[in-house]
């Protein structure tokens, strides 16, 4: 018996062997390991299955067909009926991310869930939805909704998989290197304004004092590490201090080469 | 030019027109429609190409091919690299979900913005993530974390999709049946009510309120319509009724058979 908190995933007749090992990939992917299979037309460990399963092959090699969506389901205490195409049946209809909470709820109930996706071409039968508590409606573009069965597996699992991680939204990649702290940004910044000072770039003392407020912005803003602003330091050095090729020439009329900075506006 | 409220899909150096072909499907499922690609090896619009699109010809027919990454992002203010594995670069890491809705308040400003997607089996290469703002990392199974390149397209395809619609979570399927009102539903449960009593079903006088209660609460949870009470009424009247057939027998050993009700505890 397989754990109740993860959710079992039922192909109820599908036809081909390698739709059964995409959708087994796409289960993996997403931390599933529950295949039922409702009479599948082709046999599930053919090698077209396991290549296409692309690693997951012990999804397939543990999951198990049944003769009836009803066997399929003997033990489960909630499904879900995956349609893309409403039906004349009075059921509530959810997205996969609210169904994905529900599951979890519902598996910290130790409930058993199973989600059910219908054949290939034609979808489920409306007797196979009658049977779900529920309809999962995933919402995309109604001029083109139709998904493959690994890519209706893969976004219900998604948001199930979505549903159980606490992951920042948003975080900088940890490359290890430890972020600048005050002191060595103002350090930085005396350096990069003594220079701007000593070649001129500031040299408009009614407008230096703003130009300096938006370098400190413009750097600040960019979340500097230690080893950054020592590059930093090394930039404005060697720009300064370092090998000069010839003095860009300005082209005739008077307009500068994009690069011959200055700071007149 | 397209408009700037949908990002562009940058496929750099895609190895096979099937799977340009297949995220185009992908980019329609989710009303995207700007497909650019940077050295594709094969032909796009090839048969096989045309064949996995699915109904999407119409995103291959108007993807353009660039020379190089820069190329293919010059009118981007925005630009999203997708990997499946960190690089020791300093960038932020954000879900799709958290991209997704920058995204959109990034095209609400009039900035246009391009999600990269690598090759399929390499990925990108690190000089094409320098060139993004930010890296999408698709939150999934840590020990099978691959995705196609159409099924990472589809995933990020579909948080920008989810991002800009506003739709319940959860409603009932609209079957255009009326929703019955209390008045039609404590009819049905006086009818009931009536019907258990004269067949002995709410005999004990101690155990009737609370059963009654149990059984309008159950009701009353389905979220009747007109039509379904009208139904529930005929059940009643029949079973109650209708034709018999030969009382059920006991088995030996006195187990009652499943369907032959009782309300002793």
């Amino acid at each position: 018996m397989m754990p109740p908190d993860t959710p079992s995933i039922v192909l109820v007749r599908p036809q081909l062997a390698e739709n059964v090992g995409t959708a087994a990939r796409a289960m993996m992917n997403c931390a599933l390991t529950d295949l039922r299979m409702v009479m599948p037309r082709e046999d599930w460990l053919a090698d077209k299955a396991i290549a296409a399963a692309s690693g997951a092959e012990a999804v397939l090699r543990q999951a198990r067909a049944y003769d009836s969506t009803e066997a399929a389901l003997a033990d489960c205490h909630r499904v879900y009926a995956t349609t893309a195409r409403r039906r004349e049946m009075i059921k509530p209809v959810m997205t996969p991310r609210h169904a994905a909470g529900v599951i979890r709820d519902a598996a910290g109930r130790g409930e058993r869930c199973a989600v059910l996706f219908g054949p290939e071409r034609t979808g489920l039968e409306n007797d196979d939805v009658a049977m779900a508590d529920a309809v999962v409606e995933v919402p995309l573009n109604p001029a083109h909704s139709s998904l493959n069965l690994a890519q209706a597996v893969l976004l219900v699992g998604y948001e199930w998989f979505q549903a159980g991680i606490d992951r920042p939204p948003v975080e900088l990649s940890a490359s290890g290197a430890e972020k600048a702290d005050r002191a060595m940004l103002m350090t930085f910044f005396r350096h990069l304004e003594a220079e701007l000072d000593a070649c001129g770039f500031l040299r408009n003392a009614d407008k230096r004092p703003g130009m300096v407020r938006n370098l400190r912005s413009l750097f600040g803003r960019a979340d500097l590490t230690v080893p950054e602003v020592r590059t930093l330091h090394g930039v404005v050095k060697e720009l300064r201090w370092g090998r000069r090729p010839d003095r860009p020439k300005r082209v005739e009329g008077g307009v500068p080469t994009p690069w011959a900075g200055d700071n007149e506006e």
